[in-house]
């Protein structure tokens, strides 16, 4: 049976959010933005999905302001957050957290530490040494205890197995 | 074309949970659960979803641990959050803000207030006058400066209209 497409008789914030994020495959390719992910085929290998699937998705995202396209060469595009894309930081943070409480099979893959002082992200998004709520770029993305080893053939992979900032390009 | 189903090849905690909750209209009824509206028929009307459809992601979500379903008659049962599930305040917390600043067309239909003390909810979920993070059951929901008037007919939209602690039930 069809679902409806919208939310239109919803008023709640939480529903007009769904609207824009809540679409199947949406978050985890925000989720691969924040991580600096930028080509278009590498967030295609990353997160395995279909090319039309991926180019439909971005697309979306452009439209609704969360996503800037800037070609570098014909036909070939970077993709980074915008503001509001970025303002999306907490709602990724507090998934992550729960996943690591309740959806996990094991240990944490990933670890987000505050990038000044090194200490790591308690479940508010909170600095657990210094205190303070870090933005999203200033948080660093460290392999956990859970992380399985590099795939030796997949270059963003590898990649992730290093510490890495937040929203700066993840590959050269 | 068809997506794949789950997200086998990743292994962040966003994936993992968004394998639970990811689902389109799971998240709009957890959120209602938070309201405390408990039967079927409520969450049904409320949500405007098919019934079918609202009777598998109940049942999903109980299977993943996030809901109790108690039958208070034969055939007629009420819905509540398990611990699991009240710990994705957060989540709902986030995206509401994040709604209300990036997706609304007008100011917040709900505003989030500390039981306790009555200060609102910042963007952390923390209580403006005494800083503190409250739980989920110490939160009180009210009609913010956006609500649209009670519609007449309907039980629930009415009982939204008046300020309303999260997790207790709404109907009598």
């Amino acid at each position: 049976m069809a679902l409806k497409t919208g939310y239109a008789g919803e008023t709640c914030s939480i529903a007009r959010a769904l609207e824009l994020v809540g679409e199947r495959w949406t978050l985890l390719i925000v989720r691969d933005l924040f991580f600096g992910i930028t080509r278009f085929g590498d967030l295609q290998r990353h997160l395995g999905l279909p090319k039309a699937v991926l180019a439909t998705r971005l697309r979306m995202l452009e439209t609704a302001g969360l996503v800037d396209r800037r070609e570098y060469r014909p036909h070939r595009a970077d993709y980074t957050l915008t503001d509001a894309g970025v303002d999306l930081w907490p709602v990724l943070h507090s998934l992550v957290r729960w996943g690591d409480e309740h959806a996990a099979q094991d240990s944490p893959t990933r670890v987000y530490s505050h990038a000044e002082c090194g200490g790591e992200l308690d479940a508010a998004g909170r600095c657990v040494s210094c205190g303070s709520v870090p933005i999203a770029a200033d948080v660093v993305i460290s392999p956990g205890p859970g992380a399985s080893g590099a795939d030796a053939d997949d270059p963003v992979r590898q990649a992730l197995q290093r510490p890495h900032r937040l929203l700066t390009p993840l590959l050269p």
